[in-house]
């Protein structure tokens, strides 16, 4: 099983994910009050834009940590399932977390649920990087070394990050929506390039 | 990340998405008057029908911007993930208007929000060949400087059309409807080429 | 537009449309009577089975017209789109063929809405076909002209065998079903090869 | 029509269905009660991950068995479609599967459905298999004959067990559920490259 093969079904299913998405959008009840039935589903609206983002952003990472790979094996493998499970899974608390918000019923368990599942996402994700990175095992000799303590800070932080997401969403599931944004536009910024730059490294970008 | 693999990603989304908008026509209510259901809903066809246009022909300018692009930064990646987002967003709105047309409820509130869809769509639009155009930052040095002026009024045309569709909305869901179709079909011409070929241009294609 | 990219965005139209098929497939009503309800909806299985096989086989024969293309062009490209658009399209009237079979009520209309939407497809591919090789304009040399005639026959053919089906449909929606099913399996057959095959043709195969 | 193609349709095939599965965990049904409703929800979960287990687990054998062919014909061809057409199907007994356990109802049946669409997956992974390597006739020649009968036994046995599934099913539901996932793991050990290893053969991976 070749790099490129695993890379490209993982893609489609990052692609597939992200469109799904919209599905998950509760339609109108009443045309009859259209217009005061789409501004309550706001927080529908949010929560789409909100997992868009994050299925977006992890696409970029994803890719980021592949081209830093020199080979797969069949462990990563079924790391990189488990991680796609959890990326073609938020369709559904994203569903339920914006309906949840919509109703106004149920919102802290929604936001928890939704929380817990990227809590599970960011587990996959330091668990594939651990395995790939420790002992550079699987690593790319054009990834420099002292890029690899930096990145191993970001992707084991995001699961520490998504685990505090479920305390937030505890306390305020509006204030867990808005955390998650939050995360998503600091992984935005690349943890591997980010890292890289501030460690003033020679940053030969593998691509 | 390469611009093959931005655009590979991108052509799945758009695939999907306009595969997914057959998804939001209403089923049929009532099986014993099934001809009188499936005649009344027309709007819901005439809808899916203009979308799918739509999707369709974006996805040959989307594709025709790129091959424009000599290369792609971290900016240009999330402007066309803004992009992607309306695109993939389409089969909502989409799904509300034809059911808003087939009731005769809640018309001119679904009208307005599927332009508004598309208005964000053009912004979009705009923005990313601006970005990319504006003192040629990322164009490909086969693309011809005369052109530039007359793709550059093209692209943020759509945002200031669509914003005019908008407008119409409020006016008429139909005629919005009507002027969506017009729209898709002024593009399916092709902003870059027919420029280029009014401009007398050379118009070595770079493909 | 070079050819390979509208290829492999048609291919995923059809492979998402195919796969998108399973969700017309209504869900069961009631869990206490399973077995009754589930066995009750064999022709919204049979439907599923025979819409499978349509858009399978067309996709092959997609492929079989497009390597028998030397280069492609706008014109062809909207063409494309309109075929594209029936197969995406062909989840729904599936859905409400084998959902009026089912409840035994409104199954003529329904036959004949999936019999017109299939003769839709078969104008557009005689009209795809006729448009690329009246007078080889977009034929590669490698097609032999000897095969021409009978693909013609064959494309052309289709669009009145669907239409004989929408006839069908109104006899017997049953018949029309199986006619549907025989149709795909005599275009599983391929009919650039097998023409190719009777003429006795020295059948250098393009691929 | 080459091997690549036909295997890229099947990786989207695969890649969508995956990702579909997500669309048959049923909605909440009250959100006053959704922590309630989520944990009486666990046998959809359940399902869901048996069955992305399942799917991704295929495409790996799938991808294992095209890297062997040589070629491919037309018999060959179809053989796929019916098994693609199985994995495309799976969302459907997946989610009335998981929504059977939930409800308490109907629970024998669901899983014997269940099981019976994987006895006809495990069939057309056996004819498949049969199909291409009887006397070598698609394989490469880079696979070693003395692979060959283990494979054989690997792929004709998913057959039988699949079929002692249905048999299962009919004593107890979560047995079935929990011999399926047991199935997914044992061909995540991968049919070919295990027996492979027991042969003590030279393993020459033609990858």
């Amino acid at each position: 099983m070749n790099k490129t093969r695993v890379e490209t079904f993982g893609d489609g299913i990052f692609a597939i994910a992200i469109t799904l998405l919209v599905l998950t959008i509760a339609q109108p009840g009443n045309y009859a009050h259209l217009e005061r039935d789409l501004a309550h589903a706001w927080p529908e609206f949010a929560a789409y834009v909100v997992s868009f983002a994050i299925i977006g952003i992890m696409w970029l990472n994803h890719h980021a940590v592949f081209t830093r790979l020199e080979r797969i094996d069949r462990g990563l493998i079924y790391l990189n399932f488990l991680l796609l499970m959890t990326i073609a899974f938020l369709p559904y608390p994203t569903g339920v977390f914006g309906e949840a918000l919509r109703q106004g019923q149920g919102t802290r368990t929604a936001a928890v649920f939704y929380s817990a599942t990227m809590a599970v996402n960011g587990y996959a994700w330091a668990a594939l990087w651990l395995y790939a990175s420790v002992r550079r095992r699987l690593l790319s000799p054009d990834f420099p070394e002292e890029q690899r303590p930096g990145a191993t800070i970001a992707f084991t932080g995001g699961a520490v990050a998504y685990t505090v997401a479920v305390g937030i969403a505890f306390v305020s599931p509006y204030a867990c929506l808005a955390f998650q944004g939050a995360l998503a536009v600091y992984y935005a910024l690349d943890p591997l390039s980010r890292r890289a730059d501030r460690a003033g490294a020679s940053a030969d970008d593998p691509e």
